[in-house]
């Protein structure tokens, strides 16, 4: 069985502007690595519905699971919501279990439950809600599309959950060797390996390290035994990094 | 008139794998906010010339221009020269002056220019060449779609001379020095040339080759004769580095 696909829909203008570095790629990209989920594609929209709906649409009918951040908060610009019912063309409305959430909240916080934080109960139509330990707003799934905060604390920390029951697939296995030559004095070598063990993937990671150039070769793969016999004709091409 | 609109299409399985975290794109946002140019959307794609084709044309279709990232280099899995040009319908071979800047800097460096190095002579029919001051391998620019490498201090030393074309500013003429000292040694006489040459821009890229630190030292400025001066002031302050 092939592993599950993802993309992730990042949302926010204060990323395309420069004024905010995402960190919640980087993040993702690992978490899903290390459960066998193959992030496919990834993409930074801005806080606009109509680009929001077809990057989501385009999305969610190629890959298993979308992951968004951003957009979900109390603020105008926040339209994450709106635009993910429009994607599914279903309502969004203040949904009671939602706002009792946040009612719970705020007064634990001695904060206002006012209209604009009420907005964070806005909720699609027949969406579970995705539990926001960090500071109870919650995210949201919606087919296979699941909606998240772009704050890092709260992504991370919502996507704990989301992982919890999103099926991993297989694992995929990973071996690595570091080799102490130029990725060009390599590369013949190495196609030739990608060509002889179709069934694996080879990616090759160069560096620089105290002035010499060096490179990780990492073959992954679902099947131990095709990444074991891979990594063996690997050291046989490169019998000094086995040392 | 309204802001020039642009993306961004990282290139790279290393980024989607959690591997390798993406910073081009974050520098990228603010150099192009800075000009005025609006980044409206950018992907991650993986190393497959499908996916790599369908973004591409996707987005130069809907932005007046589109920055790359990544897949530029010596090995088997280095694709992007190959899918922009399946992109356009137009030929890719390895082209003379692509090639002749590659054997000069090998020869310099000593090293062979193989058959895996000679893939960064590939060019697509038509495109013009984008000067990498810092490692030589050049990137490239046809239609409105920019081609530069991954690795950070050669994307930023190669956006510099597209960004000044893009801008539609004049022409710049550009000259680079390179010194065979820490970046942090040499950064205090620079920012005085700076002082002293209000009219040229004088950009660093610091390098680590042999286990020395190095910078290559590059002047750009829209009149050649303020350009030569800057750098006859800047062969005085580091003439070890014009031997």
């Amino acid at each position: 069985m092939a592993n599950p696909t993802a993309a992730m829909l990042v949302i926010g203008d204060e990323i395309l502007s420069g004024r905010t570095r995402d960190s919640n790629m980087y993040f993702l990209a690992q978490q899903l690595s290390e459960r066998g989920i193959t992030l496919c594609e990834a993409r930074v929209v801005a806080d606009r519905q109509d680009r929001i709906v077809s990057a989501l649409n385009d999305l969610r009918a190629q890959y298993d699971h979308v992951f968004t951040s951003g957009g979900i908060g109390p603020t105008h610009d926040d339209i994450t919501a709106d635009a993910v019912a429009a994607a599914f063309g279903v309502a969004l409305g203040i949904r009671d279990d939602a706002r009792a959430i946040l009612a719970a909240h705020y007064e634990r916080t001695g904060l206002e439950l006012n209209a604009a934080r009420l907005r964070m109960a806005r909720i699609p139509e027949g969406a579970d809600l995705i539990e926001n330990p960090v500071s109870a707003a919650p995210g949201f799934s919606i087919g296979n599309v699941h909606v998240m905060a772009g704050v890092p604390a709260v992504f991370e920390a919502m996507l704990a959950s989301v992982l919890a029951d999103v099926t991993g697939g297989q694992a995929l296995f990973s071996q690595s060797l570091t080799i102490q030559r130029g990725e060009g004095e390599i590369a013949a070598d190495l196609a030739e390996l990608a060509r002889a063990c179709p069934d694996v993937s080879i990616g090759c990671y160069p560096f620089q390290r105290d002035g010499a150039y060096g490179a990780t070769v990492v073959v992954r793969g679902a099947d131990k035994g095709q990444v074991d016999a891979a990594m063996v004709r690997l050291g046989v091409l490169f019998p000094e990094a086995m040392a």
